[in-house]
């Protein structure tokens, strides 16, 4: 289904959050329950030996479940993480990431989801990493 | 006791983390099996409302982590996260984040510890964030 | 595909971890990478309201895992849990509880993957708790 | 500071939890914040090896975080885990384990804590175990 949010809504939030610009990531789908964003791998976000950071996986990760929050509820600016847990599965080869999150329960004042990391250039079977998350939504939206 | 890196290697290993100096985190102690680290409170990492975001806090966490290994072992630049899980337990208020942290074990090929988050402004039995991360470490080095 | 363990060896087994006996634990599908199990809501296993009880849960979720394992490498009893993470999104209505269970990563020495917990007597689109697990697999298999 | 739970509304919810009989749980100290709680090494929970298995670890820990609770709040049967994260660090030798459970963060709906695992015949220095936990409170106490 068509996401709860509009275009422009979608652009005064991502101004409030500048390290999505800084790191270039960028949402390539949103839908009820879901968004897909993706991270390019510029040269500040690899450690040595060209592998993209943890952090900015992680960043990217929290973002697109971020997203697929305000997907499925409208600009809910407000809503936060509450916990995070990612596990990394192997080590991304060279290039472009990008995070599949699907919302596994989205009650009234909690979401809960998981987000799979993929490497563009690897097999999609083969995430690079596994995260969930918890995100509390604020009462009085 | 003293931290088995030296500050030379320090220097070096730091430039190849570009986003330490982004952020403007600093190392403010290391000792083995423990590292503190601080996060200024600068308006790249703020989200609306003046809370530190969540993927700043995480990314600081996890270079607490990192700096506690190579105070412990040694400079291992290529430890590696393979799960970080946070819980956010309270909105920090603004201002600069400290990181503690305490390597719970340490092994020849993983090291396992956690990291308490404090806002510097409040009290310091009130953590902002509390997070475990496994780290490997290469077995070559 | 076929599971690579037989019937002798998962009896074996089986009798070497004697609370799946004791909470009523069937292995209901094994196949390569995953394992399906049941747990049913004996009096022993209900908390006050007659919701099965966390720890029944947790136990039930390691089990599946630990059986997909075996199904995909075959009779590795000394396969050991390293960590397990489990989220309940919703009090399960009273009956049988079933965890589905899929190896998302599958290395020499470490296998990871997520297991989802639902309510036979309600909707499988909301499972009652999702967990994610390592195991590690011991070298000298 | 004295449990807020007297010896009468303890045997009442302990009944409650007829896997506490069952394991041979017993709780060793509690206080505002805190409890200890310890686990015997009976044939029923020992794997092969020797070695208490991950769900009876898993049974305490969150045993644990519960009568932490209760010693803070008083007798609030119906709080619930609504996350739990266990990390296993080493095999734990023959013998009694022993759980000790700080709560991190009490607030009105939910509570968030951490429990240290200990084989009583090891070095104290040394968890066998460490878990985080979230409990939900219910808000009609």
């Amino acid at each position: 289904m068509a996401p709860k949010i509009d275009e422009a809504e979608l652009a005064r939030i991502r101004e409030q959050l500048p390290w999505l610009e800084t790191l270039g990531i960028e949402i390539a789908e949103m839908s009820e329950g879901r968004a897909v964003l993706t991270l390019p791998a510029s040269k500040d976000v690899l450690r040595p030996g060209g592998t993209v950071s943890g952090p900015a996986m992680m960043t990217l990760a929290d973002s697109a479940m971020f997203f697929a929050i305000l997907a499925s509820i409208g600009p809910v600016e407000m809503a936060l993480t509450t916990s995070l847990s990612i596990n990394f599965l192997r080590p991304p080869p060279p290039g472009t990431i990008r995070a599949d999150c699907r919302i596994l329960k989205l009650g009234k004042r909690l979401a809960y989801g998981e987000v799979f990391l993929y490497a563009e250039a690897s097999d999609p079977a083969h995430p690079v990493a596994h995260t969930t998350l918890t995100y509390s939504i604020p009462p009085d939206r």
